[in-house]
């Protein structure tokens, strides 16, 4: 029996600092109905799904401003509503968003739901870019490693339900997408769908001189192909687009193949769904063949990968 | 000072197994001389230059036919022209071929060799693809695991001579540029330039379903174009092309740039050159900013790529 999960995509655009967040719940659950009446199974949200991509602000640790950007469990009564309409709708979904947990920790984390409502599995992204201090003189900061501690998850692998065709899940969250290491731990737990949520800058917001936005969706989607296609997994990758804050941020979200073809992408930078009907036996092939990693790796060669951090050029 | 060093791949149609060396060695001289008269100063040839693919022929493991495939030094003096001309030229270049050791160990060896014709750095291949046997039925084979052992160098990186900009410099071999491993390892050494020569199937020689030759280059591609970006380097990676001993291989022989673009790419299956002019430094701002591996890297998570070698799927 063919293993198809129908797949979605839901770009979001902008999600302004002072936007409520039932208008952004709205906006949300609309999309969700969206891709359920096209008949997806599963749909993908952005990063920091539920607000605006606050680490380009500064604020106090303790301020209530930056303590409102953050979820204290998941679900919440905030949030409620997306998970009951897509229980509803027996629909599961990928969400990222920012997360407190009752030590007081901090993650720039996702779950994946399944189409039963309960949490299948939850990611706390390792791959922080960013500063971990206000640089001054900057309207527009990037304080992802300020405000978030290290993910200590892992790169953990889950078996979807039955009802997916059972696939080996995997989630990694916006900048851990440009890094093969994340790529290649789900792929050694034979990972057949990666789920992937962003907020990529489209330029300098303060100006300065840097990549256009066509460059950046490039390389946004050329990791994505790439990666897939030498773990032999789907992958799905969405965005938060458009003019956020006074800021750009790149769409392009797509749904690659295990090829690492494209076979869908967002053409705009709003509210968009993206659709793909996955045949999750296509992943075979490469897992077979090139990609037989038991027959082919060769670990001993590859020390330098975790004895190393940085780059050491020879003399 | 920028530092600009002049590259050239000198794809090359096929070596039918019936070629002679000297014809061989010929057809090599002229696309060196060729690059050359176009400001060439360093050349990068095809996997395996000087013969025919032999992989895809069973052969007796210590047959006079198997034997005449190997060098059992580099240089030797069937290919000292090449080593003459390119040093009376000035011209570096990288060239792949079978090595045969005097302790008898046989490897898919490459080494690059500078402008004063001395050899900079050799590399033996990691990643062999194909089968440690005969497949019986089969008209062609590809017995890569069966003719060479497994490559005993690692990945190394060397510094190139200061004419060249002191380029630092990683070289991998076909099937290894899909893996994200060696050029992870090259890039924890700083790589600047990756030399890669490749011979890749254009489609299933035995008449088996498979996949298009346009798949096969789009892949070929993809996987340099990515690497390159996720590791801020220069690379060229050339074919061997066209219609060989009755078996088809792909071209698309390309330079890419540390942004993962394809700066020049071969159009036809023939002898031919690409070129393009590499700034060096155009590696700095992604190995400085997004890939700035000390700052980012975080390998405690990435223990999985060296404790395993095959996948192993979640129950």
């Amino acid at each position: 029996m063919a293993r198809i999960l129908r797949l979605a995509g839901a770009q979001m655009g902008p999600n302004q600092r002072a936007d409520s967040r039932a208008a952004i719940l709205g906006r949300m659950i609309a999309l969700l109905e969206g891709a359920a009446a096209r008949g997806a199974q599963l749909v993908v949200f952005p990063e920091l799904a539920f607000t605006t991509f606050f680490p380009r602000w500064p604020m106090e640790q303790d301020s209530p401003e930056l303590l409102a950007c953050f979820e204290t469990a998941m679900p919440n009564p905030q949030v409620q509503p997306l998970f009951d309409r897509a229980k509803a709708l027996g629909v599961g979904f990928y969400v990222g968003y920012a997360e407190l947990t009752p030590e007081g920790q901090r993650f720039n984390s996702a779950v994946t739901v399944g189409p039963d409502g309960s949490i299948l599995f939850r990611y706390r992204k390792i791959h922080l870019p960013g500063s971990d201090r206000v640089k001054p003189g900057q309207r527009y900061q990037q304080l992802e490693k300020m405000y978030f501690a290290y993910g200590d998850t892992g790169f953990p692998a889950a078996r979807g339900p039955a009802a997916w065709g059972a696939p080996v899940m995997g989630m990694l969250i916006c900048n851990d997408r440009r890094w093969p290491e994340g790529w290649r731990v789900l792929g050694l737990q034979g990972v057949e769908l990666v789920l992937i949520g962003y907020n990529s800058a489209a330029y300098d917001p303060n100006g300065g001189e840097g990549e256009s936005a066509e460059r950046r969706t490039f390389h946004s989607t050329l990791a994505v192909q790439a990666n897939a296609y030498m773990n032999a997994t789907w992958a799905v990758s969405v965005a938060k687009a458009g003019n956020e804050d006074g800021a750009g941020l790149i769409g392009g979200s797509c749904i690659v193949d295990p090829n690492g073809e494209v076979v869908a992408q967002a053409k705009g930078l709003g509210d968009e769904l993206i659709l793909a009907e996955a045949d999750l036996d296509a992943c075979r092939q490469g897992k077979e063949k090139m990609f037989n990693f038991a027959a082919h790796r060769r670990p001993q060669w590859y020390g330098m990968i975790t004895e190393r951090t940085g780059a050491v050029p020879p003399g």
